[in-house]
This record gives C-alpha cells, sequence and structure tokens, in this order.
C-alpha cells in the first residue's frame, strides 16, 4: 500500500476471485461458470447494442426491468439490476447494515470482505458439523443477515419454511437471501416478497444464464428497499449497466428453452459426477447448485486441488479449519466431467 | 427511504443524471455525449467477446491495459480500468480521504455525492468570479483534492504549470485530476505521473471514445496508488469491467484515426457554436470541452431550459447561486448545432 491510503483499509484482505491461468489450456472447474455459451441471439442483441455505444445506457435499466418484472411476477419497482450481484450485494451490505451483519462460518468469502470493508460488526455463526444451517441461530438478530441458498461452496440448501422462519423472526432488520445459484435447486424466496418488507433475493446472470462475462445482477423485493438501493447506485455509479449488457440480458430472458435445457444438463452431469465419485469412495455433499463440494479420505484439499492442476484441470481450494479438506469442483460439459472423474480416481488410487 | 435503511444516508443527496425522456425525440445536447458513433469495428469486436460471455472477464483486465499503457506511454502497473470514470472516481474517494477532500464549488456534481456518501470533511473551494481556479487556494491542503480539468460545466482549464504546482505543493495527499473532456482541449497531467507519487489522473471513453454506453473509464498513476485502488477494486467488484467492453474498449484504442478526426470535428463545431452565439449577444464562456456553458442577459438559464425542450432540444441547467443565468449544451453535429443557434436566437429575440 502506499503512504496515501486511508490507513482504515491496512488490513482490509480483499477478495481473491478464482484464478484464470494464461499458460496453459485448463478444463476450468474453478468459477463456477456454465460450460454453455449463450444461445446466437444474445451476442445479435449485445451487437446492435454496440452501434450506439456514445449514448449513455439507461441508468434506469426501464426494459430489461420490465421484461425481468413480468417473468418474475413482480412489478418493474420491485428490481434493481446491477454490475454483477456483487454490486448488488455491496450496496445491500452499504445501506442495511447500521446494526452489523450476520452470516455463517463456511458461505460465500465476499460477505466477510464486503463488512471488512464497511467496517461492520460481523457476527459469524458456524454452520452444523454437517454444514447445515440451524435457523434458530438466526433468529432476531438486530443486524442485518446474509444467507446463500444454495450456499457456497457447499451446494446445500435451507427450505423456504426455514427461510420464511428467519426473515419472520427479524423483523427489525432486512434479511438477504443469496440465490445465485437457484436454478440449479432449491426453492426461492421470491413467493414471500409480497408478504415481508424485510426481505431481499439478490440473484444473477452469471450461472444459469451463462453471461458471467457481461455482469449482470439484480436484487428483488418491496418497493421501499429497491428505493433504498437505487439511493446508495445513484451515489455511487448511476449508468452502473452498460447497453451491451442490457440488451444481452433482454436477449437471455428470451432464450427460456435453451436455459432450460442447458440447466437441466447441468443437474443431470452434476448428479452423474456425485454418484461416480461417491462409487470411488469420495465424500460428497448434496448440492443444489452447478458445483460440489467433495473430499477424499486421508487427503488434503491443497493436495487435491494441485494434483487437479497438474492434469491440466482447475478446481478450487478454500484454506480454512473447516474447508481445508475439500475441492469445490463447478459442472462441466459431460466429457469434461468424465475426465475429471478418471482424474480424480487416478489421483487417489496412486 | 425504508425503515431500514441505515441512517447515516438519511440526508444523501444522490447524483441525478441528465434526463432521457421516452416521451419524443429530442436533439439530445444533455449529457456530452458524442455525436458521432464508434466505428463499426467496435460492434464487431463486442459482438466477438458477446460469444463467450460463459466465461467471466478477465479481473485483471491485462490485454487492454496493456495496450493502453502502450499508447500512453506509461507501465501496465500504472493503470487500473473501471466501469466507468465515476467508478474510478469512488474508489479514488474510499482510498485517499483520510483527510478530507477539496473540491471547486462549480464543478461536476459528483464530487459532492461522494463526498457525502463516504461522509467526508470537504472543503469547498468557491472558483474566482470569472470560473476560474485560483491555484494558491489548494496548496498544502492535507486532504485529496479533486479537480476537474477540463472542468465542467464550465469547460475553462487550468494550465500544466498549474497543476504542478498543486501537486507539488500538496507532498502529504493525493491529488486527482479529472480528465474527462482533455482530448477537446487543454495539457494532460499524464507526463507528471512519473515525476509526483501523489497525482492520480482519470479519464473515461465516453466523450472522446464515443463509448459512453459501454461504460469504461481507468485512472493513471505511480503503481503505488494503483494498487491501492485495486484494493479497493477487489473488495467491491473485481470483475467491475465486462468482457464486451474489455474488447469495445481494445479496438477503440485501433481505432486512432477515425477518433482523431471526430473529435477534431467536435472542437471545430464548439468553436463555430461559440462564436455564433456571441454575435447574437450570448456570452460563452472559453471551453476546453465538448460542451459550451452559456447565458443571455436578463434571462434565468431555467427559463432557458424550458424553452430548448419546447423547441425540442435538450440542454441541461444547474441550479445554484453561480450556476442558475446558465445553460450546458453539448456539442452535437454541425447540422444539430446550427438548430440549436437558429433556436437560440429565437427564444432571446422573442
Amino acid at each position: 500500500m502506499s503512504r496515501f491510503l486511508d490507513e482504515k483499509y491496512a488490513s482490509l484482505d480483499a477478495y481473491v476471485p478464482g484464478e484464470q491461468p494464461q499458460d496453459k489450456k485448463y478444463i476450468k472447474l474453478n468459477t463456477n461458470e456454465s460450460p454453455y455459451p449463450p444461445p446466437p441471439s444474445v451476442a445479435e442483441a449485445a451487437a446492435k447494442a454496440a452501434a450506439s455505444l456514445q449514448l449513455y445506457s439507461d441508468p434506469e435499466c426501464c426494459e430489461l426491468r420490465r421484461l425481468l418484472a413480468d417473468e418474475l411476477g413482480v412489478g418493474a419497482e420491485n428490481i434493481i439490476l446491477s454490475n454483477g450481484s456483487d454490486e448488488a450485494l455491496n450496496f445491500a451490505f452499504m445501506a442495511f447494515s447500521g446494526g452489523g451483519v450476520t452470516f455463517a462460518d463456511v458461505t460465500y468469502g465476499f460477505y466477510r470482505v464486503f463488512a471488512d470493508l464497511h467496517r461492520l460488526q460481523s457476527h459469524i455463526i458456524p454452520l452444523r458439523a454437517d454444514f447445515t444451517l440451524s435457523p434458530d441461530d438466526y433468529v432476531d438478530k438486530g443486524s442485518l443477515i446474509v444467507i446463500a441458498n444454495p450456499n457456497a461452496p457447499t451446494g446445500l440448501v435451507i427450505s423456504l419454511d426455514d427461510v420464511e422462519y428467519i426473515v419472520k423472526s427479524n423483523p427489525r432488520a432486512v434479511v438477504l437471501i443469496d440465490e445465485a445459484y437457484i436454478d440449479f435447486g432449491g426453492d426461492s424466496a421470491l413467493p414471500l416478497i409480497k408478504k415481508y418488507d424485510n426481505l431481499l433475493v439478490v440473484r444473477t446472470f452469471s450461472k444459469s444464464r451463462s453471461l458471467a462475462g457481461a455482469r449482470l445482477g439484480y436484487a428483488i423485493a418491496q418497493a421501499g428497499l429497491i428505493e433504498d438501493l437505487n439511493k446508495i447506485k445513484y451515489s455511487t455509479n448511476p449508468y452502473n449497466v452498460n447497453s451491451m449488457t442490457l440488451a444481452a440480458g433482454y436477449a437471455a430472458i428470451k432464450e427460456k428453452e435453451y436455459y432450460t435445457r442447458a440447466n437441466k444438463d447441468i443437474i443431470a452431469v452434476r448428479e452423474m459426477t456425485a454418484k461416480r465419485l461417491r462409487d470411488s469412495g469420495f465424500e460428497v455433499l448434496p448440492s443444489n447448485a452447478n458445483f460440489i463440494f467433495t473430499k477424499y479420505p486421508g487427503f488434503d484439499g491443497k493436495m487435491l486441488y494441485t494434483s487437479f492442476k497438474e492434469a491440466g484441470i482447475l478446481v478450487r481450494h478454500f484454506p480454512g479449519p473447516r474447508t481445508s479438506d475439500f475441492i469445490r469442483v463447478s459442472i462441466g460439459r459431460k466429457e469434461e466431467m468424465d475426465t475429471f472423474i478418471n482424474t480424480a480416481v487416478s489421483i487417489v488410487k496412486k
């Protein structure tokens, strides 16, 4: 750091995204990207938008918000679009954390970073030994509650009843449900939006819509919370979503059939992968996401990660007392996962 | 606001972007967009990138940073790319404002918003009566100093000598020169980067590269300051620039000739517009940007704004004691400015 950096950031430990090595071609199973590109209509829409980039993008994102609202059965005033869902999360961490923030010990690593960045009081609640979440740990916390459902990197879900129990028992605070992976399993909290003014659902086009590179996320809630998030947005970056991404997102929503099929394939390949790994002695957490969290008795996760990398396969390892035995493996195409499984077996049999 | 918004944001007054009315077709001279679209190669590059949007964009933006660094004669480690230059400004306001922030009373309105958002101590320094900046007002402030050069909405510049005087006389703090409009006039502070570790230059592809809708900005400084800004970026939104915008920016840099010609045209039309307005009795500040700041004796700026809007021309009016007489008019195509001038004359002759 330079001598000019505000000292309050001196000990800030930034988020480390999954590696993107340039040195050789890997089977890339480390950042939960979809193995399927977006359909051609998405690129066509983006190209059309690119022809008039001299004009600012619509800061209100009217057209895309309206289409998405119709798709989700909510009003346009219930949605804010963001430059990836990380931006929506950041806005929410800023807006609703007057009483601090509560999240699990094993969850999306960025929550800890946002909390540190904004110097929030963090209540970190350990998941149970089997990585499931105990709803009773989240009753009336008086702080922003953030829960990824399905959770990352475990892939585990909590039930809609449990989500409602938590939302209901925290009338003084916002409960944020991060549904980045919801299209791959679990029940969305969306139907609860109309009932609870303290529920905020955050989602992304990155995974189940194959648009990680476009950066498009959104939050859904009653109009009051969305207004608050807009206040932060208009004080940060009013034109936060670019014109090409708005067009790409619009085209993607129109391609329902393509994505339904792609996501079904991913789920089927996930189940096949989990079964074959279990058959070979791996422990695999029951996943509802587009990745699995797995370990092998007697093997260290870092060691597994390194062996896979040497074999040309990138997976993700999370250091830390509860996760270091595991690796997180994104679900790729069937052929990629065949290679992964064969490699996995040969690594542990050595 | 909802009852959940952190009360520290209760009085926050967000930025209001220029209006984008959907009701009818206007000659749009209100948001300093370029009247020229990007060349076709930009849309082609974006479309190509859109075909593999399932993959995350490169968080380090390696290729574009390298090309831009070569273009500017600095190293890749001297550049950070951002989702529009507003994001780079926001990061800088976060990172370097331990001692508060100093800026002019009449300048880019977002500085006030960033200062309020981050609850910074603001030192607001009045420009002279003729809207020029007095460098002696900016000596050893012990706070982040932010100067738009050319300034908005005035279009006035300060000399490179004055910039160096300010940078040199503030060894304890970062001096941020916002060069959003530098390609339309004035001397860039870029040559001073190598000499001063406290100088940060912020720029954008929005205006002189016709990429407002793509959201691409950047900051240039010695590696220490860039590292600090990266720390904030990686704690906020690591994949802050999407793949299509990275590709569009890359293609744009390769089209030097196209943009040189376009920007020359804009400057020529600006000078023609200013001359003809002055000939008709308007006062026009000497502009070095792609807009002019003008008033007519005895007319209120809001009144002018309304008359132009009724005539189908959007300009921008800034309320406030020192700016309310004026309107800011972006420079459009020759034909658009002919219409603007004719309308202007007929408004004031009525």
